[in-house]
């Protein structure tokens, strides 16, 4: 991959709408699998030096979403290589990372999503907003458990149109309602499930916009709101709050009209106080309840 | 009007989608002035009964919108003759009443328009949701008082895209977001205000789906609350809440699906809880404060 062709990656995944963090991530190793394959270098320390500049790149490209920050960190972690390696094996070892980095992600969104149908259980009518795979994985799993789902629109890019077409083909009883019904429909679901794009080390969420709000009509109303998303997106203690990515306006499709000013940031935080459980591959992780 | 006519009539009121309340019930007395004056009647009794069957079928277009029910109600309770009362005095008494309850309601849309333009002040940040008669004079009070606007665009009809056309005409500094952004923008705001559809008794705002997400996120980060709309809206005491209007799905314009049910209901429901201060035409109501 030479450079021209790797910032066409770099755009792609900065300007991707359409998968989720998880997704993008295991992209984001692939193309380091790819460049430890085939980017030339005379000798480990400069293929290592060439990986970990594009791992920097791939890093910045979207700041949101964390297992990509995770998975990366993870990978050039492990991009030590003894003074007598040879070359390519040293390349062999840095594809086999990202591999088994891959899988690793991959069984983290199956588990989380076991255990989270574990969690709901069958006959349940749930609530979400947005589209996320480990979401989506359990409406899989529950689809011929008698699940029905509510499920917002999630105005600009409808990813809840998607996933209401999706759940046809499971043929899930389905209501699809726009972002501002939220409150009118969440006292009809047993429980409200949404993921993640990252969860921050105190356990404030980041999700698609609007997030907050189904969080806080859930809250107002005891409906249960659980989080389901791999620890991958999970962030450390320490670890800045990330910026709130915004989009182009553009995607409002609203007229130019002087003096207004279109806003499109894509995330929302959601305070941990809101969040009845966190789930992820290793179990279910309950509020602390205070003395 | 012949009865085709009047048909059509009620079919306009039930399905304007772009009138608030206030206008739509002003309408409705316009409509009754027309047949008190034109009805057919060879007396006072039959032009009373018959103005009395019309009144009825209005008052059942649009059972979310109190004023359509007050103001039809207080022009019903005058329409009361003398048994020596002329056929032509008994029709201009009733055109009269109709005129006289019209210029009340504008009159009222205005002062409480005044009162909430008190009670904001200059130089504040405003943020609303959907388009209300009384918040638009509001907006155009505070043009050139430095108010600053945050709208939401308020799908599926998007009166929010509106208002910021009309804000722009006035140069108000605007900003335009999708409903699902309430939460991230509460904050820059120095109070919400919105209009009502109808106030319950208690209190409680029937106004546009997404006014309860917005109230709560207020709440949650200490943002005054208000709703501002004539004493025409609110229910007396004993009267059943009104049933929460819903629309054609196709409004959504969401491709068919099977399994999958699109709803489109109108307004919400906010408790009175939410709510930091009522205003209408007499002045500010605040919550009573528990011992």
């Amino acid at each position: 991959m030479n450079h021209t062709q790797f910032n066409l990656v770099l755009a792609e995944i900065r300007h991707d709408r359409t998968r989720g963090a998880s997704e993008l991530a295991r992209r984001c190793l692939l193309i380091l699998a790819e460049a430890a394959r085939a980017q030339p270098a005379g000798s480990v320390a400069e293929l290592r030096e060439g990986l970990l500049a594009l791992n920097a790149e791939l890093a910045r490209t979207r700041p949101s979403m964390a297992p990509i920050q995770n998975l990366l960190c993870r990978w050039r972690e492990a991009l030590t290589f003894d003074a007598r390696t040879d070359l390519a094996v040293a390349r062999r070892m840095a594809v086999e990372r990202a591999e088994s980095l891959i899988a690793a992600s991959r069984q983290a969104v199956t588990d989380c999503a076991a255990r989270t149908t574990n969690l709901l259980g069958p006959g349940r009518t749930v609530m979400t907003h947005s589209l996320g795979s480990t979401v989506v994985e359990v409406c899989r799993l529950l689809a011929d458990q008698g699940v029905r789902m509510i499920v917002t629109e999630s105005r600009p890019l409808m990813e809840g149109r998607r996933l209401a077409e999706q759940l046809s083909t499971w043929g899930t009883p389905t209501t699809l309602i726009t972002d501002a019904q939220m409150g009118l429909f969440v006292a009809e679901a047993d429980a409200v499930l949404v993921g993640a794009d990252s969860v921050l080390a105190d356990g404030a969420v980041v999700n698609k916009a609007g997030t907050y709000l189904l969080a806080l009509a859930a809250r107002d109303q005891g409906i249960p709101f659980y989080v389901c998303c791999e620890s991958f997106k999970w962030r450390g203690v320490g670890q800045p709050p990330p910026e709130l990515e915004e989009m182009a306006p553009a995607e409002l499709e609203t007229p130019d009209w002087p003096r207004v000013k279109v806003r499109n940031v894509y995330f929302d935080l959601t305070p941990a106080r809101l969040v009845s459980a966190w789930i992820d591959e290793t179990g279910v992780r309950w509020p602390e309840t205070g003395p």
